[in-house]
């Protein structure tokens, strides 16, 4: 992986002066990502893509021990598809990628292609921006009785929305992402199948991607357009925005309607199927960066990170070279055999310093040094990501050290990003209050609201500020809502949001 | 998985009456894809895909082990990319899917959406075909020195290719595979490179797929366009045409010049990369199919089946079953704790007959039948896919038979396929005779052939056959081309391919 970093020397913008900046040059000081040549498309890079490949890893393991097998479905949608559930059409289908050709042809010239005129399409395919519509006209056919239900149903795959405003992970016009779409013999089940699903997104993002959240239900004008019910999980950024990491919906009997997916129950009737869909997307890395990383680069978390310990040792002369290295393979090889995603960094044509501002900037958890001091004194100098300063390690307590501190590092980044979503949490019941927190230090503000979509939007337009969930955990509690007065039974949370 | 299975009682044609039929039935009746609404391209159902992901697993560990990083390119190129490298264009970039607009709109009746005309792109985006073109471009950003070099990159992701005719797996418009793309420092080690890839892919096709192949050259008009040489590994199907199931290029220095690729090397010289591209795809499934399976259905190596063993409890009554399933469950666990994929079935709206074809029918390398007599007599029937036959197996032995049959299986398999592989082989020195096989028993012919890129043309077209490679183990010896006369230094395989 070390080959193909180029040693990009760029400061990083601090935090406090820039976060946006700050954001875009973390991603580049850690190679995770670059812009390509096309609009709003990025290049995921190899160590961008092995976070992913463990993100994947561990929720597909997630989504099978839950019952659910993957599939694929095609890449294009023809047009007509996109027009069937029609509240499905207004809520996003209209920013994307429509092909109405397909063939190249040369020039007169013959020095460049053009498109051929002759190849235009009958009807013009979308490339997919989600695929209800392509997997519930299949559904129809899939399903014929009750026992062919719950079909349970995932797929990993690459979709795209042509946004007009893209960045790196949290907004690009293509993305990676899985699709779960369920269908089911009754609401309960569905609404059933779409929390527990919730619940795995929980179970991944706070305990592997060390990210706190609150889970809830979305307000009628933030659901899934199509569905019943849009839950969420919100966790919350170093600015105090949240970021809608992923969803899951009861989509009800609305696609069932659309695309005719039909059982006969164990009555003999003739019902629709009633159904669920969940995503998350290359944009948890967004996240994950803006929960744990700092001014000096990334931060990850061990259960996440692609390289959890990164070993540099150090020399001066030939002759202390080839013993310190010989150490050093033995340590790499101890980790190894312990399954720890350890790394021996041998370059001989950086310095140690150059080597550990480059670790540094990609986060790896743990940093070994071996020197010639530590050697002759059957030690290795340890380093936290996630913590200033540095320890002496005796070599025979490595092993044990590198599990613990592994351990404590994971906890360490929940805890602390526990911490700040605590102090960034507000309970507040008036309007102006409301809006000074938004503009001076915002955060989750836990608000009554008097249920009015107008009054919703009006407050979003006033300060910046949509409603995130409804948290399942708060209490139903009178109050008045925050802007308009009416009455109110359970707070919302209100945030600036990515 | 058994859930989405809908089932088909449909016959599967015999082979020995339309081949080509029996393919499409296999598919239908193993529930491993079907056709979808978008002209040539499939849906490819959960067992399918669970074959699909049994061969990403394993090839993407090979990949990792000797060296290489995934990473991940933007599925759009735009038009201009494929001008640029002139072979390439020339060689396939002609059939693809232009995306030429970004947004839909409703119509004036609001009861569809159309295409927005203002939303016409400056520069037509196309679908990969291949990502040569899009990835080189940032090879060219990545690479400076000699220290960046090899770059060893591969990608997972689907592509897309207008075909004209399509057939699930062997042609379809979108496809998944995986693409390695890596560059050097010299055409030598491009050379071992692409030569160590393909070798991974013989160790896949061979170890776990059971299907055995030859390795060896292209000639110069079967070559990747834009390749210097290309590599490939032919299996035989057993209609004995030859399928081309994978391949490995050394691209020499072509994509390096259109594109920019450049170093500077250890001697200060600013140098072209040498750079290799290798691929296998979903076409892998349709070789696995046309390798081992028979009339009645599916037939799974045991390496690469997504269900192992399946075992199948019969009863009559309701004290039988809940002994016989209780029995049942403790083998499941037992096999399981074996790391054995092995599922139990005990759906009642089945009979055992209804159970034992639809497993039959997807291929799976084993069934247990456990039954009231069977429990009795503390032993299982078992019944192999790849034998007529069944055999009383103590249920103490359960564990160790099944390991050990599942490698018979396996060896069974292969050595099968090389046997009829044998069969199909030939050497010849007469036109006649090569144009008489072709018709009667085509199969892989070793002739002799000029090396005229006309000749091989006259041969295509007048009997059908293909050169396929010229063997890496085939030993130099003088002749004469089949066709022409002409004098020949080494035979090059010849067949009818897919």
């Amino acid at each position: 992986m070390a080959k193909e970093q180029a040693a990009s020397k760029k400061a990083i913008t601090k935090r406090s002066e820039d976060y946006s900046q700050w954001y875009l040059d973390i991603i580049e000081a850690a190679d995770l990502a670059e812009n390509s040549p096309v609009r709003g498309a990025m290049i995921i890079r190899p160590y961008g893509y092995a976070i992913w490949e463990n993100i994947q890893k561990i929720l597909d393991q997630m989504i099978k021990d839950t019952g659910h097998v993957n599939a694929y479905f095609p890449l294009l949608i023809p047009k007509s598809f996109l027009s069937r559930e029609a509240s499905h059409v207004k809520g996003f289908a209209k920013e994307c990628a429509v092909v109405t050709h397909h063939r190249l042809k040369n020039n007169e010239t013959n020095d460049a292609v053009i498109v051929d005129p002759d190849s235009k399409l009958e009807e013009e395919l979308v490339i997919r921006p989600t695929s209800e519509t392509i997997m519930y006209d299949a559904y129809s056919r899939w399903i014929r009785s009750w026992r062919d239900l719950p079909l349970l149903i995932n797929q990993w795959a690459n979709v795209m929305r042509w946004e007009m405003r893209t960045r790196a992970f949290l907004r690009t016009s293509e993305f990676l992402w899985q699709e779960g779409h369920t269908a089911h013999a009754t609401c309960e089940e569905a609404d059933a199948e779409a929390l527990k699903m919730l619940g795995v997104y929980v179970d991944l993002v706070e305990n592997y991607l060390a990210i706190p959240t609150i889970t809830g239900q979305k307000s009628e004008s933030e659901k899934f357009a199509g569905a019943l019910r849009t839950y969420s999980f919100e966790p919350m950024m170093q600015d105090g925005k949240a970021l809608q990491a992923g969803t899951s919906h009861n989509l009800g009997q609305n696609f069932a309607k659309a695309f005719g997916v039909q059982f006969t129950d164990k009555d003999g009737q003739l019902k629709y199927v009633w159904q669920t869909s969940w995503g998350v997307s290359t944009r948890l890395i967004g996240g994950l960066i803006m929960t744990h990383s700092d001014d000096k680069g990334l931060v990850l978390p061990p259960k996440i990170a692609p390289i959890q310990v990164i070993i540099i040792p150090i020399w001066k002369t030939e002759e202390e070279k080839k013993k310190i290295v010989e150490k050093a393979e033995e340590i790499h090889a101890l980790l190894k055999r312990k399954n720890i995603a350890v790394q021996l960094d041998e370059r001989d044509y950086l310095t140690a310093g150059e080597k550990f501002y480059e670790w540094e900037k990609k986060g790896v958890p743990i940093r070994l040094e071996l020197g010639p001091k530590d050697l002759e004194q059957d030690q290795m100098v340890a380093v936290r990501r996630d913590q200033e300063g540095k320890e002496c390690i005796p070599t025979a307590q490595i092993g044990t050290y590198i599990e613990e501190t592994l351990v404590h590092i994971q906890q360490n980044l929940f805890e602390r990003a526990k911490k700040f979503r605590a102090e960034r949490t507000y309970r507040i019941d008036s309007y102006d209050e409301f809006k000074k927190i938004l503009e001076e230090k915002p955060g989750f503000i836990y608000a009554h609201w008097c249920g009015d979509a107008d009054c919703e939007a009006a407050i979003a337009e006033e300060t910046k500020a949509t409603t995130r969930c409804i948290p399942f955990d708060e209490p139903e509690e009178e109050g008045t809502c925050i802007r308009c007065g009416k009455p109110s039974h359970k707070r919302i949370i209100f945030a600036k949001a990515y």
